[in-house]
Parts: C-alpha cells; structure tokens; sequence
C-alpha cells in the first residue's frame, strides 16, 4: 500500500504547489511540477530525475500503463486525495498525475563560452508560455542543435511551456543568456553567422539567406520584437516575405517557418 | 448626443451577446459581434458592413482615433455603460469597443461547384479557435488563394478566431465544404492537385512535392487528424520530415510550414 495524503498541509505537497506557481522557487530548488499522465512518464522516458510522483486512485486505475513505469522510477510515490490534486493542477480536466522532477543534467544551462554548432534558435523576451512551448516542441521536432532562451523571456519549466512543449523540454539542448547582443558579439568572434528575424521591408529575405552552420537566428517578444541591440549585434535582418494586410505572423508560426527554413537548407 | 444605453436587457445588447456566444445564431441572422478597438476598425476598413457600434465612455477618449473613423461608418452608434461592455466582452482586460458586423459578402460561401485557383489549404474539423484563427492569420500573411473550411471546424466568426486571426477572416476569401472527401473528388475531375498533410512515415517529403498549381492541401483535427474517408480522396499524402521524439507538430505550426513550402515554390 502507498503512503496516502490527504491534506493540502502535507510538506510535500505544498512544496510541489510551489513549484508549480513560482519560477524563483524552482530555480533555487532545482526542480519542477511536472502534471499529466503521459507528460510525466515522457520526464521519465526521457532521463528526468523524479523524486516524487502524485496520482489520486481515480488515475491509478485509469492511467495503469503510465504509472505501472513510472512508480518504480520514482524516489517516492504519493497517493493523494483529489482535493489534494486539485490543489497542485493547472488544467480544468485534470488527470490528477504529478511529479516533481530535478534540474540536474537535464536543466538549462549558462549560455557561457561554448560555442555554437549546427542551426540554432535564440528567443528574446518570448513571454507568452503557449507561443515558448509551442516554439521548443517545432524545435525539437524538425531537429534545432540546441535553443538559447535569453532575456526577459518566461520559464521553460512553468506548467504552461512544459505542457505546450509536449516534453520538448526534457530533450531539447536549452542554454539561457541574460543579454543575446553580447552572446551575438561573442558568437561572431567564434565565426557563427548571427541572423534577427525583423519583419521589416529591407531585411534579406530567409529565401536568400543559406544558415551555413555554425548559425544562429533570434526571434523577439511577441509585440516588440527584438531589442536594438540585439539587432545591432547581429550579422543580418532576416525576414519571411509577406503578403497582405496581416503585420505580421504569430510568434510562433514565425519561428516555425524560420527554423523550417534552417533545418531544410541542411538536407 | 449618442444614445446611451444602460440596461443589459436592451435589444441590441441582448443581439450583441448573443452573437458573441452562438455560433447557430450567427449564421441564422449573418452577423457577428467583434471585439476590441483596433480588430472593430479593422473590420470596418476591410469593407465589413457595421450594423451596429457599441463603446463606452473610457473607451471614447482611449480609442478616439479608431472611433472617429469608425462612428460615421456604422449603421448605428451607441454609447454603453461599463457594466453593459463587460457582459459583451469575452476578454480579461476589454478595450470596451464592439462591432455588430453582416456577413453579406464577407460570409464564407459553400464551396459549391466553383473550382479552385491557386494554391489553397483546407481545413477538416480543426476545433482549437486559437488554432484557426492563426492559421487563418497566416494564410493571410503568404498569400494562400482561399481557405476551405470542412466538417466539424470551428466556426471562424466566434471571438476567439476573430481575435487570433487579426482580421484575416475579415479579408481572407474562404469557403465552407460539409464533406471535405467529396469535395476532393470532385476537385481532382476539375485537374486539381488533392494533398492530404499526415505525419506518417510513407507520406512524401513536402520537399518533393511542388504544389503547381491548382492545388489544395488538407490539415485535420488536432488530435485525430483527417478522416480515413479525406485521406483515401487524395491524390497523395503529404508530410514534414520531422526528427526527435515529438509524434507530431502542433496544428498551427504544422500548418505555417505547409503553406509557407506551398508558396515558396510559387516564388
């Protein structure tokens, strides 16, 4: 028999509820919240510590084949009341699955002095987590060597960009850097081509622009795009020819053309 | 002096709400409710028809420049109290500006007998509104000819789409198709090239397909794909050469790359 919590008191799970809501929390704990079935056996599959998972017996029964894995892989296993997994979900339909996953080996590192090899995408500023983890799922997908999150940019490991990531961010190579202009300066120097995606009439068209790696191209925040400086560190506008009367694409439509553009050039 | 209305309980408020909320009722009157200054504006320069403007107070001295455009433009005008404005808005933080527009040659026709031109996307049971509306945005942006709108998709006059798609759908030429494989049969007679978008791993590379035109590409459901029946009517199945773990795109941005492929080939 597992251990059973029923109260929204109990350590454990106040300390995932935190984890949930605050990315300073996870930041110095070095963990996060990770909810749904096949999202948490995904953290496992894919290397993830788990040091301790939630399920009600309501999902013990119906999500069998996901916890069958997983409760063996994790450090602790909590049944809980489905007050107690209302607390920690974020979503209106939860399947009232949760682990707490740690950082190490798979958490985002300093951008630092490594270089860049192959194609890679920088986000600047990227606030909205469904736009983010929409953008790391499409990295994953057509195969981006790694993704530098910079600036001001929201939490990958937010419930949010993890579930809109479909788990991308278990496996995909993620580095951060608080200012892209000096990593863009920095990354010249190394010999990679640093490319700001800017709708904007004069910048080169991504149809004209090759990626030869070691490349790199930066997309902004969702209303301001790039910051001037980063613009100014780059080695190029590039930008998606447009038609219409529509300003601009969705953030994350943009970046998936862009990376598509990339990764293409390399087949 | 407009009129001011106070009551939630007036005819045209009550029209207006329910406009927002009833996609049936919609089609049955042909109008639809917009929100939000610059989307009202947008419909406005698009040729929509206004037949009835509603903003408040605030909202007057806030957006004067998209309502000193729009007051003259619209059928009617009326000043609202807040508490009118919220029960009409589907936002958190309402601009408190809305539009009661026709359908009249904006409305999206059958998709009857008239044959495609162009480059075209269909859709098959998309459901997410946010999906929609940003696919519809980007269509918009590369140019696509028109959109085909089949089976059970969302209704593209609800607030959300509206709202995602930027006022594409306002400009966008689109039609409505109930059985998508009919209408595929019927289209490759006419010398159109029928593609259905399956991420299965003998469907051809959308590297080595040229898309000459007329053609049309087929995205379906977020979660179930297109029907077996739409598949089976198409000349070939199309996919995007993916890596990684990652099962699948998201619709959005599955859908960007088709048509940004599409387009480009067009170039």
């Amino acid at each position: 028999m597992p251990d059973i919590i029923t109260s929204r008191k109990n350590e454990w799970v106040k300390f995932a509820a935190r984890l949930s809501a605050d990315s300073a929390f996870r930041r110095k704990e070095g963990s996060f919240l990770v909810e749904g079935a096949r999202l948490c056996e995904d953290a496992v599959r894919s290397g993830c510590e788990v040091a301790c998972l939630f399920y009600t017996e309501q999902a013990l029964s119906r999500y069998a084949r996901y916890l069958e894995k997983m409760i063996p892989a994790a450090r602790r296993a909590f049944q809980v009341a489905p007050h107690v997994a209302q607390l920690l979900s974020e979503t209106k339909t939860s399947q009232e699955v949760f682990c707490i996953c740690g950082l190490a080996g798979n958490g985002a590192q300093p951008a630092g002095e490594k270089p860049i090899v192959g194609r890679c995408l920088a986000l600047e500023n990227v606030q909205d987590p469904g736009n983010m983890g929409t953008i790391l799922r499409t990295a994953e997908a057509l195969g981006l060597q790694e993704v530098i999150v910079a600036g001001q940019s929201c939490d990958v490991y937010s419930p949010k960009v993890l579930r809109a990531s479909m788990g991308a961010v278990f496996r995909l190579p993620l580095r951060y850097e608080a200012d892209l202009a000096c990593l863009f300066n920095r990354l010249k120097r190394q010999g990679t081509a640093c490319y700001a995606a800017v709708p904007r009439a004069d910048a080169r068209s991504i149809l004209e622009v090759d990626f030869t790696p070691p490349s790199i191209v930066a997309v902004g925040n969702e209303g301001n795009g790039l910051r001037a400086e980063t613009i100014e560190a780059s080695a190029a506008c590039v930008a998606i020819p447009m038609e219409g009367r529509a300003e601009s694409l969705n953030a994350s439509a943009s970046a998936a053309i862009l990376m598509w553009e990339m990764m293409r050039k390399g087949t």
